[in-house]
């Protein structure tokens, strides 16, 4: 199949622009050990609107009460710079598209995403039903969400195991209902681009009314193809490309948004002037943001948005690049908001220069919030020379995340050396007010303080997770820390930033465990389904 | 194009067997802040031994002494279980074919792989050559090497940006003084796979006899489809692939070594019975191994090899793969080498159990090399409940390490709190032989180690880069340290692991050091290049 053969056989060949819908904050939030509270969510929301996503899918608002406040709340507060649609998650049930309605219906643009399985393998042994049955689900769930809205997406879950045929009867029944999207997921990560390209064609000349609606994909990463099959999608006529921040989410992953974005900028001449409406400066700083407060680390290498993504190494790649830089680049670094991370305050920097410092970086900050930022701002510009926008950014999460309700840390003192076992003591403060002390000799410094923190909290969770990284270069650099516990099967993960990286791993800590604390407590739904994905 | 069309169009279409190139040790050793020495280089070759790649190239002898050491060591040493192919990158010059030669020849399938730029915007603006001088050298180079041995590579660097029929006109030359493998690279990773597959096409249209040689394809991942691409070029017909471990590599790395081989493996049947050779279950332990030593993580949602590649976590997705793991698995953890983390030894176990384990994991440990690994075992043991496979693997990867020569921690002391600055003391040996104490009172108690190793040695070093990961889960678990530090424009990375994190961090620190300041007393090649990449 020759390229213009394929860039036009689409239903929307006309159109040119692709449709960006992110899924970090409900597919991504689904990968072990992420936990964001609202707060977190929202900030993550509104960073994605500043970075000008179509579609932001806020959550999964039957799983928990916690997702569906969270769903609420970024429905009703994001709105800047322009309203994105804020799509919630439903299966076919009844309770799950009232739920997933009542959460999203404050937005300006709204959507109810609602999906069921069409492969015989889920058919068969997940749902133990019949393909009738499941025609009839999804024509019910289709027709109740458009009695409350116009924007309504199906999914046909597993739709790259399924047989053709079967999922295009469904397809169609969803677009008698009203389906203003159909998404096409290759939920298991298997199909092969030319293999996905096939399925689309195939489903366009079976649905020819496919061509009046948006036609969407969504690809999980398995194989390492999913921005190949999600390219593969809009080549073959989708409009809409779901994807995720860092390429987060179950498994190995969604399509990284910041990949697809970017393949289509940087290639956009030669297909056909398809693109994306994503502001690619904010990339860099989505990205850091997703990777700070889900304690996922991005590799060096990531494609776009790793620490050496536009790094050259080699003598001949500096060479070349010196003497012409489009030798061994093909995307400027500047693009995707890689500038120098240059020095934006110092340590008599005041209060008017922090506001509009973080008023630049698009933190609009007052009040107590100013107060205590510029406190938080004040301890770390006495200990380093210089303060970046990178560190700023780092702190203003990290401040964030103060409001989760639990333990706080109010000191700790640890000794450690190479010739006797390192002594810890902590004292923390209950959630019900009192202060408990703890103390602990243990087998490293940053063991004795989580350990002196157990005794002093009375619980013993599992550390699953553990990670240490520089915020900025060099002797000075702020340390963030990365923690995530379970206790009672529930996962929780804390983040702190510090330049004394114990204190850093105690904060993160102690704020892992109050999530974690929290998610004990939240009920579970009636199928006990905490979330879930197409 | 249909699948089958794609699948047989190529010129060793009978032949279902795909090589696996192996760029670890070159392109990716190319990595910023990578810096292995021989032993580590050696033990990574052995590794991909064992994992059954067909082809190790193993550095780019030319540009350093330690590189052409290295190749040389891997050249002699490394044939166990079967002994692969050793490649040696060379420019067409004279001197780096000679220097390639000498490194490979005791390799008893050694190869020389030579390269020239095809692409105009390299022929003007880096070689700053015209092509009927590019055509010249790849000539000469290629019957240079073709009198040293019969196992020939040729690469046009920058294919992808080249005029096809010029490449061709080259890539004839090159077969035509005897090359037996043409490898096309996407240098700057900017290829579509369509177009990939397009330009490939065009090549054996252009150069008939291609078809006698084996195609090989080098693509880089800038715009998240190295994989992808290399995917497209097998079923135009190439048998071989270049790839590296974790896609390290320039920029955004290389193709993902265990995504290209899972990838085959998995969709095998529904491509013709393309497959690799690779022993699939030592995928997990070969990405450890590269991880751990090169201090470059693995993201945890990485396909097939990150930790979280085969995890399920929502609802939907757990209940499947409890009622029928095909609901929402399409590969089985077990063939990657993602077995569960079993118990291997306690405090109790002696010399021979350590063997043992040793052995049945692939390490031939003994004499005095056994009494060394005993020792940190039982300082381990001491610490830790149960010592497991992983964390025997962190052991072993760290002892490798014991011999770079230069500086060595001798003690240290730290005292952290809350409420004032932690203060550090330290005694390292130095290259001399001296004993040189320092101290420090720094923002961190880590930061105030390593300030205070920098007063006893007598250096400020940048710090690139520094990373704490855990072995295993768990309270208990062994803490690994990557460090990078900077000195006179080199990089140094060392690694260390302990339950003790400033002990690892100490001991990586200090290791960094002596790599860094071995690597200033390197002298640089004539053209100031210390290496290079296709």
């Amino acid at each position: 199949m020759s390229i213009p053969e394929q860039i036009d056989q689409g239903a929307n060949a006309a159109d040119r622009r692709v449709l960006v819908f992110d899924t970090t904050l409900r597919d991504g939030e689904q990968s072990p050990g992420i936990a964001l509270n609202t707060a977190e969510k929202l900030e993550i929301a509104q960073q994605l609107a500043r970075l000008g996503v179509d579609v932001i899918e806020a959550g999964f608002p039957i799983t928990s009460p916690g997702d569906f406040e969270a769903v609420q709340t970024i429905a009703r507060e994001v709105s800047d710079p322009a309203p994105p649609i804020i799509a919630g998650l439903a299966r076919t049930h009844v309770a799950d598209i009232d739920a997933a309605w009542e959460a999203v219906r404050d937005a300006e643009r709204p959507r109810i995403h609602t999906f069921i399985s069409t492969s015989d393998i889920h058919i068969v042994h997940q749902l133990q039903t019949t393909r009738e049955d499941v025609k009839g689900q999804a024509r019910a769930a289709v027709a109740h969400a458009k009695r409350y809205l116009e924007d309504v997406e199906f999914s046909p879950m597993d739709a790259t195991r399924s047989e053709v045929e079967f999922t295009a009867e469904v397809v169609k029944i969803a677009i008698e209902e009203g389906a203003t999207t159909i998404n096409i997921p290759d939920t298991v990560g298997y199909a092969m681009p030319h293999e996905f390209q096939a399925f689309l064609a195939r489903l366009y000349e079976l649905v020819p009314e496919l061509r009046d609606v948006t036609l969407s994909v969504h690809c999980h990463d398995d194989l390492g193809l999913a921005v190949a099959n999600s390219f593969a999608g809009v080549l073959a006529g989708a409009r809409q490309v779901e994807c995720a921040v860092n390429g987060i989410g179950e498994r190995a992953g969604n399509a990284s948004l910041e990949e697809i974005v970017m393949l289509l900028r940087t290639r956009r001449a030669d297909v056909g002037g398809l693109d994306t409406g994503v502001n690619s400066r904010e990339l860099a700083r989505t990205s850091r943001l997703v990777s700070r407060l889900t304690g996922y680390p991005v590799q060096p290498n990531k494609a776009i948005v790793g620490r050496n993504a536009f790094a050259h190494e080699s003598g001949i790649h500096q060479d070349g690049v010196l003497k012409e830089r489009s030798t061994y680049e093909i995307m400027d670094a500047t693009t995707v908001g890689l500038e120098s991370n240059s020095i934006v305050l110092g340590k008599h920097s005041g209060r008017h220069a922090l506001h509009d410092a973080l008023a630049e970086m698009g933190f609009e900050v007052d009040g107590q919030a100013l107060n205590t930022a510029f406190k938080r701002f004040k301890e770390i510009a006495d200990k380093k020379k210089a303060v970046t926008a990178m560190d700023l950014e780092a702190l203003m999460s990290d401040e964030l995340r103060g409001e989760i309700p639990g333990y706080t840390l109010e000191w700790f003192e640890v000794e450690a050396s190479s010739r006797r076992p390192p002594h810890a003591r902590v004292a923390v403060r209950l959630p019900e007010g009192e202060l408990a002390e703890g103390s602990f000799t243990g087998d490293g410094p940053i063991d004795a303080v989580l350990a002196a923190i157990n005794t002093a909290v009375g619980m013993h969770p599992k550390l699953s997770d553990f990670k240490i990284g520089a915020v900025t270069e060099g002797q000075d650099a702020l340390g963030e820390v990365s923690v995530v516990v379970e206790i009672e099967g529930r996962s929780g993960s804390g983040q702190a930033v510090s330049t004394d990286i114990i204190e850093a791993a105690a904060r993160a800590y102690v704020r892992a465990l109050s999530v974690a604390r929290a998610r004990t407590l939240e009920p579970r739904d009636a199928a006990g389904l905490p979330a879930t994905a197409p």
